[in-house]
């Protein structure tokens, strides 16, 4: 008997995301999801792309008595609603998978970087922080996951074998790019077509927020802090990343060939996370639950580039949820998670 | 034990997108996969987001004892080639499923659109012509399928239902517009991204070779002869076709909500097409084996618009592939094959 | 010395391509810009590419007392604005002209598409309407101008001279793809990035406002009613429609040679309409104040193809503007007004 | 009366934006223009968005002896052409402004980016080195001009002001973003639409051959050696560059508002530059001769980003070359180059 699933915020992109990947789960069923302004719409309705999967589904209002009791709730919620919603429901469901920034960082992390108190800090560490591959140990020992956000995903899957080997300066510069799917399906300007279309421009310069979540993933692999300078860009695609970090060498000897060796190695068990010779583009990850890394050993100016692509709603987003939820159930940690990128 | 399968062409757009899909179907097993200039490399190489599912499978050249004893052949191969290959295969493989033009049509309509004598006549007979939900009888009693072309399959999906009841006259008006990946992956100018991007075209005005398949199927559904005048356009996207018909109305009492009852009457054993009220957008069938359809009657001009939207590359051509495979192989018609469009 | 215009609704797509136009004309000069919300903005805070033009200009809040004394009006308000701003302007201003469907109709065929009462009905005659091929001496006997929609200045000059001449009958099926721009700057989830992005999508079928329009045109050109019936779809760009028209011949005789030398010779005086051969893509056109043409006639299924193409924010929208400005004053017709298009 | 100028490989997209600019310009005519498999066709035959300006100019072959006697030759020509062609022209044109690698470096460092020997280094130091805002004097003191890479223009433009002054230590990290038409028109398979769409990817890691224009550039303005690792990718759009790069503070007392004003001191002369507070996207560039940039300090981290954004055919090639040649003729540096990016 599969495991009843609800899916709160359900009508957003990384919520229908969650929906497609889970019409093929084998031991989890959606029963249950939520919409804000949609509620009461069935979901083939408001995406007629998921016809064939949710021919009965209708968006609810989102109301915590409604969960109560359910094996797995993913949430991918507005900013801070988490804070509200989670507290009372954790020992009532099974799992929360939650992908807000909520239970992402310590409480006093959370407010230097979000510039406000955090509502709950007395359940913050009843999550652990879901990036599979680097925090596979928290998750098992946890009950509850905090989902990463998209960005540090992939700055973290391209500098974690440098910084675990102390190979590099505890210092990074990550630049990275993102489509437009990454800001969600909220109204904002800066997200219609016409301004995105035929258009790149950089963001958040200095005090991207994801940037907290790099420092403390990186870090944690570390055993050590380590300063992480974000960019992030918008581009004109819908999904994708592609982030490209740099930092100095900490030691002699470097050169590409020992990097890629010592990447293959540290991801060696990683089903998720390919280790390429050349760097693959965001559209090898497009729709599968992947990050593809490379990496370089520049001689002349004595750098280290890292690059890592993935789609922001899958690895980046409701993919990882999903890898996480099958850790929390003991199975197979990419049941129904593609690692086929759709191409062209 | 899996139907062992060989992929030609399997470095093109149709062909990688098999691959895509026959790496999640449970009974066939793809152990051979050809490519010509790309011969000798690993798919995985040149398409690192195959990397997933064919780690080791690599590239041979195209060689026509190599395919004997196979249970499938799967041809995307260059215009004319499946002429010169498959008459001497047919005997030796288990069924050939074939993307080509060369099988489409009677050999004489072949040679009066496409300008050119057929040099397999023949074997034409020994084809059924893949459009899966008009042709599922003949499909049945054939060995061999003629996959039809990506225009044919929305534009004869979307009147199929108007002319099997004579509710139209015999004459239709098809406006249809592609994403690039129909054009293929060959090298040319109109294909490169700075020609397409920000750009719409119409082209082959009047004489698009797929008019015929248009006029085949829909002739046969209708029992007589049907004329399409049949216009294409470049649009500036991946995937996706949406077609928009047009015919004057062949008898009174029309009104949309009779004629949507009846599209969904026709098509109520069909798992691979969805009959909408709203026009869906391309973006509801992206990644998947589905058509979407739906149909309006203009009392004041007089008119009756019929509209379909697919994946070119799936329902438009690898996805109905595997999905008259799966009829020939006596399997559910949908194994393997996502009915739920990848969004956004 | 420059006349002195206002643009109101400056910060509008069409508003700011009236800027970018408008800063190249020697004879008007921008001296009073508005914007709701964000008055008091520099236009170059808001629209850094505009930097190099209006270095001190900032946008207004929307007054009406401002505009008093004003050479030219041209006003790009959201729909229903212009009735109740330009009644008492009209005689304030040297000439207002209005890209509003406010003036465009009769009021009463206005009434009828629209579904709701004119409310300035006394002087929707003192506007001409604006499509200057075909409304030349309209425009010269006039003070004001109605400027067209975006749609209707394509299919109407696509299909006039066909109807000039009684060449097809009068019945018109006007396909048309648009890019995003023509829906507005407006915050709309079918304009968000990732809705539109990779998809094509009909929409307003059978009732889209621009048909009363074109049935106008295309009526005053034949000296009879033609009837329109009109499906417009929305595709991945930014700037571009194009429209294929389709109808049936009314005389024997025709062909594709006589038809093209009938357009040559209609629109041998209009420096903004090219009569092409090939049809061209939307791309020709862009960001120039010119329409591209192209027709057919298909013997073996007796059919008439037209086709426009058109930038429609300039010729679609603030070029004709400027072009009809142009003629109010006395001026060449395509004073300021691009002629080739930006490739690639 | 014009001057007359010769544009070569004018049918490249270089080429047809050097068409699209020189036709408005009121001192230069276009009289004689070449392409190689081209040559013969019209202009508005080959590219209709032509029409209004080259009605009857044809495409000529390249033959140095129809060069003799022009006053500007423009060259985008092939790698490697111009080393062979322009030798023995110099005495023969006006000036020469070309596009090509081949005369931007000294023939020593010429040899080791581009790992072949210089095939005329005897007319080396007859071209100055074309970015206008570095290289005022040095173009002042020529006749014959190098127009710059697309990347250098960007990236030098962007780190200008940090290194004239020291305060960075000369050694950056330039990570740039380019749009596809910076392939040029060649056929590639990265360059079709279908490949680039959705796909954002990094390429010519270490070694892209624009860094020795970049480490010239910067190591010119600085007095001494300055080094730069530089990460292009590309990203689907048609035109657009954006260059964030990174170094370290050389000095003290560092912030923003402080590097914002020595910008603007810097480029106090310049009307191709833009020095602004929020970082411009590159569409606040498109059709313009234009960069915008803006610079922060972080204290954080203990790092600079300095941001410029262009448009590649403009003032990365096509009007960069425009503006080179103004100032060879001494006219006003801005001659018939907008400066307003088309939006949206």
């Amino acid at each position: 008997m599969a495991y009843r699933a609800g899916v709160l915020g359900g009508s957003g992109y990384a919520g229908t995301e969650l929906l497609r990947l889970l019409a093929g789960h084998p031991e989890i069923e959606v029963v249950h999801v939520t919409a804000d302004s949609n509620a009461g719409a069935a979901v083939g309705e408001l995406y007629p792309g998921l016809l064939g999967a949710y021919e009965n589904l209708r968006y609810s209002p989102l109301v915590a008595a409604d969960l109560a009791g359910l094996d797995l709730v993913f949430a991918t919620l507005p900013h801070g609603a988490s804070q509200a919603l989670l507290p009372d429901l954790l020992d009532h469901v099974g799992h929360a998978i939650d992908l807000g920034a909520d239970f992402r960082l310590p409480p006093d992390v959370y407010t230097r970087w979000y510039g406000e108190a955090h509502r709950a800090p007395e359940v913050a560490d009843r999550f652990a922080y879901g990036l599979v591959e680097l925090y596979r140990d928290e998750i098992a020992a946890h009950t509850h996951v905090a989902a990463p956000g998209c960005y540090p995903t992939a700055v973290s899957l391209a500098c974690a074998p440098l910084v675990a080997l102390e190979l590099v300066e505890p210092r990074i510069v990550a630049d990275a790019v993102s489509g437009l799917s990454g800001a969600g399906r909220g109204l904002k300007t800066t997200s219609l077509f016409s301004e995105a279309n035929e258009n790149v421009s950089a963001y958040g310069l200095l005090t991207h927020r994801h940037t907290a979540e790099m420092e403390q993933a990186l870090g944690k692999v570390a055993g050590h802090d380590v300063s992480v300078l974000f960019t992030p860009h918008l581009v004109p695609t819908t999904r994708g990343i592609l982030a490209t970090c740099y930092a100095r060498p900490a030691t002699g000897g470097l050169s590409t060939a020992r990097l890629l060796e010592h990447y293959r190695e540290f991801y060696a068990n990683d089903p998720c996370v390919f280790v390429v010779d050349e760097p693959s583009g965001t559209k090898a990850t497009y729709g599968a639950n992947v990050a593809h890394v490379t990496v370089r050993f520049d001689a002349r100016t004595d750098t280290v580039v890292a690059i890592a692509a993935e789609d922001n709603l899958v690895k980046g987003a409701a993919g990882q949820m999903v890898q996480a939820a099958n850790l929390l159930l003991g199975l197979p940690e990419t049941t129904a998670l593609p690692r086929v990128g759709i191409q062209p």
